[in-house]
């Protein structure tokens, strides 16, 4: 994503998810299907080698690859045809030997899911380590609790901090578990793998090791729950991310003052005032994640061996909401390394409580500090 | 469920989410969290044993506890004023000790889900057997695949119906893991358990221990990752049983005919047509449930130590979604059950293919089996 | 709706929606179907009025006919073969003359959406006009602005409420396009009125006419724009319900505490805490709205004349979603009706505002008032 | 959108909606505000000559802009920077005079929306009239009509698209709506126009004349009615896009084979195959739009004057919405004008229904005509 929306999304995440990538996962996996497939015998091994050797993004339009993929309601039709068309005349009936354009759709969207689930999850450990190093730091500074808005009791900074954690860990672990369901996709036109013989199970494995993916028990044309599950844990992340922006911002209010953004936001307007931008991005990338989740999850119940319209629109679906929750892990990191902690407003916010309210006691941030601890363990 | 919606729902499921068992919940929560303030020695024993024995709830009416429910946003405040009045007065100050209102609403919420997913599991189980039977009958019944709705080449009706066993047993797999999940909730006012001292774990661990839910790390009033991971499961679920219902009504139309359901439904004005009314319901059922867990997942991001409208909107979608699941299994499985396959159908329907059309061969047949026999397997 | 989540809801929209509601006006549609084809001369005088008598739904077992809609994934046509046999039977052809389920159904539906719209549509002109009434007495009391929850430059309370009231009245305006929209649905079996010859668009009419509902172009069996719609003015209802909710309980966070409810909620655990209940009870009703519209907009692509899953799952998410809204309007009234405002509180924290903040000028007021005397004359 | 992705787009409507549209659309926004600034007497004239010559979004980096965005949420703030940084000195504090970043973003959101459901709106009304054309054509064409995806009873093809027409007639209406809702915002910080004193109204409307937008009467910042109105246009469009889409793969299945696409679209592996490429891409892209409005609609309640994270969310909802239903009614158009209808196999398949459906009669076909006429005549 360039341009002006890439203030929700993060470069690095981006990168695995762009149009290079996406066509060279296509590529790849069709390179690993001819080495696959050469290996099994069925096709001769100097015809995988230029296959492989032709499976270069750089090779491919992907511009023009767009236009002409309208014909076919998928650019696989065109892509297969530049690349027997790349290739000497003998050795056309090996390229794409015995797959449909959705094996390599299916496979190629694994694989940008893998690589870009693989960079969110590091940042997801980055922000939850932040996150440890703070609830330390504040575990005994207390804070007034709030309660439908309202001041309550009091807890401690440290305790808030805990409770983002775990909810970043508990999303991370969704998202670990999401990503080792993606898996190689390899079942031919109606997902018998007939083209294969015998070697479809060996074909079919021998893809995934190369391509790093999982080998599924059957094909999985007609059935997207690893789909549905990424988006789901995708959507899980983005609240798990929104909760600290939005709290953050919250927090950062003028009447309460008690974090602040490292290098907070200007206004076009108004030069004295501090905007938690960070925290808005997060909330705003976070936002659209569920509704893409939701439109994924609306559409798996797919028609017969390869369904119209529900699997097709997952691409983009996947896509964007892997860049959404990459933008809101990377501002949550750098919005959580650089938080600014005022523990005096947080005293004096306490101490300036309705005259009614009860008392703070020691009571309250012994059990506070006892959960922090607790959270920290089970790290 | 009662009336005119209950045509999407099961009896059985419905039971354990109604508002009698929502309520016994609740009080089964009030009533561990006393056994174990008890056993802690926070309150004495015999308080303890008169409010278990007033957590009943045929003691309370559900109808005036919703309307005084407003005042509060919540009918746990409401609740507790009837449960401590008609408790002596020295027991009073026991009854819901150390607890917040949010306490009692998700560890009530989690009893409710724990119970319904148990039947719902059970269901899918079922219904994943009988697709493993239909597998195996059907594996060498030749059928032809389509393909964006064309005629393609061949498979087996037995592959199919792996498929669909595969479907359903991921999407209860995913259930199995989101039901783990649910948990007891003790954190008093703001999360802290400051009411318990010492003694939070203990008691947190032995109510989880009382009422078959896990303990959690921290108390999760502001980290909604539970609720939103169950609620994503039931719409991977939603997502596999509409699979079955939507593909079974494109197979059981007219010109198609390979299948019909045992007992096709009637219309109220052509006596002579065959409607595949479970699928039907399976598919509308379905169809509710993503919308449902977006409304979730987009709430999750809460104010503070309990947020304002994201949380207490998370029953009504949680208890309608297990509903609707729980149909839409109970559907699928009484569809299942019944189904006729009518495999000269199928095979009349690959001998009318088009001219053009590839002959059939063995290779697919074989390459079918194997699948079929390879998902057996991995039951 | 009664119970456990009647504080969503609001007892007046919820009587509109009830299974009794629903079930009259699926009753009064067979009832107009009758009269209107006695008048066409389709069916004897006498027969409409035998068939017109019996057409009380006291008469049904609603939870009887649930069950037996299982079989035809319909209540209408156990709803038929009840009338027919409660009739005599000379009468009995003349029971639903040419109709189909849907028509029932469909008919139905936009009865109680209407007559609960009205009921809704009345609330929100009550809360328009008492937003023009705390537009107008608070059109001088200076208010600092907050842009991304900091404090940025003075505005006036009144404009506050004058925003508030524009979106109310904007709702309002769409859900009465929307209502208008609510048509009688007659098109027998497939959608050409066959049954009624000639007649056809004069029953139509007729029925129309009786029921107070719009005469269609055409069948809309497939054509769900209306349903559409009405969920979506629904989603924006609740967008501009829900947008004074969560504003009245940030401006009550007790380190702002410029607006109170009037009589605010209390809490299990704090007795000195004020809860924004009514508040917290608009964002969590409204919360649950959208999805239920989008479930409905991803739906609308039925098969054929009469689809499978898509619209029979409408009647639940519109009957909800009317009751949710008819809730968070309800408690937006009562809200608005009882707000406190604390005028004093709005000057001290704009004259806390931090010392670089530029100062308070006449102009922002003055400007502030012309555009509430704007918003006032616009209504 | 170009690329892998553009086959679900329309390149004329992708054109008002990218990056360098909308840029030069914030551009525009600048420059109107310049000259009604200007005539307003609040600027000298010359300086507004001087913005409105650099208001070209040829001089402004997009990819920058969207970098130096993250440090303010918004692009505005570093566009207005450049923009002053361009300009000699004097003329600097008559950019962006008495605006708000979102006053900017949110009035350049409206124009882009503005242009691209004008071509939208273009492509519907062609869709539209290709549907009158059929309807006309086909009007005395048997077909059978298929409810629950059974052969029911007769209708004409005449009917169904005169159906088709009707929804998409509604769709356009509701867009033409929606549309009109489109409007400038400038409210200035917080919204009360304070910058411009008396001549707020005046400036507002001036520049509301220039750049085709409506005038609203309030400033928008936090009422989200519009654009949450637009959305659910969208969606209802997309609803009627993707029920044409869907029917005519069910028509053109195999079995069915009543329509064909006039190019269908190849098979990477099947070349017998003719599949309904077209149909497919507006199925899979009006599959995503519902989402996108749910997205909006559940964001519509932002906070105070401006909000966190809503607002900031619904400019890449919009973008991609509009693209989506852009491509699908593009779609839509070269899938109805190269339509190929096989009346022979309609009757035929009439001929074939089951030996105890009812027989045809003249009455099922002069009642399709009277609708068809009725619904010709309503255009």
């Amino acid at each position: 994503v360039t341009g002006l929306e890439s203030m929700f999304t993060a470069d690095a995440v981006d990168a695995c998810l762009d149009d290079r990538a996406y066509l060279q996962a296509m590529l790849d996996t069709e390179a690993a299907l001819a080495r696959a497939c050469a290996r099994a015998g069925l096709i001769p091994a100097e015809h995988a080698e230029v296959i492989v050797a032709r499976c270069r993004a750089e090779h491919v339009d992907a511009a023009s690859l767009g236009f002409r993929a309208i014909a076919h309601a998928t650019p696989v039709v065109p892509l297969v045809q530049d690349l027997r068309a790349a290739v000497p005349e003998p050795v056309r009936p090996s390229v794409h030997k015995g797959a449909t354009s959705q094996d390599i759709i299916d496979t190629a969207l694994c694989l940008i899911a893998n690589a870009a689930t693989e960079r969110i999850l590091a940042t997801l450990t980055s922000a939850a380590a932040a996150l440890a190093t703070l609830a330390q730091r504040h575990a005994g500074d207390v804070q007034i609790g709030r309660t439908l808005m309202q001041q309550a009791e009091p807890t401690t900074f440290g305790l808030v901090c805990a409770g983002w954690m775990t909810g970043v860990a508990e999303a991370r672990d969704g998202l670990v578990r999401a990503r080792a369901g993606l898996a190689v996709q390899l079942g031919g036109p109606v997902g018998t793998r007939a083209a294969f013989g015998e070697h479809g199970t060996a074909i079919a494995a021998d893809m995934a090791e190369q391509l790093g993916l999982a080998s599924p028990v059957l094909p999985w044309h007609a059935d997207r729950q690893r789909i549905g599950a990424l988006m789901a844990s995708a959507a899980l992340a983005a609240g798990a991310l929104a909760t600290i922006g939005r709290n953050v911002a919250l927090l950062a209010q003028t009447e309460i003052g008690e974090v602040a953004e490292g290098e907070p936001g200007g206004s076009s307007a108004m030069p004295h005032k501090l905007n938690p931008a960070r925290s808005v991005l997060v909330a705003a990338a976070a936002q659209q994640v569920p509704a893409l989740a939701a439109s994924v999850l609306t559409g798996m119940a797919g028609e017969a061996q390869r369904g119209i319209g529900g699997w097709q629109a997952e691409a983009p679906a996947v896509r964007q909401a892997l860049r959404l929750v990459g933008g809101a892990a990377e501002h949550t990191l750098v919005l959580l390394d650089g938080l600014r902690v005022d523990t005096d407003r947080m005293r004096a916010n306490v101490a300036n409580r309705p005259p009614d309210a009860p008392p703070v006691t020691g009571d309250a941030l012994a059990a506070a500090r006892t959960l922090v601890d607790r959270a920290l363990e089970g790290r």
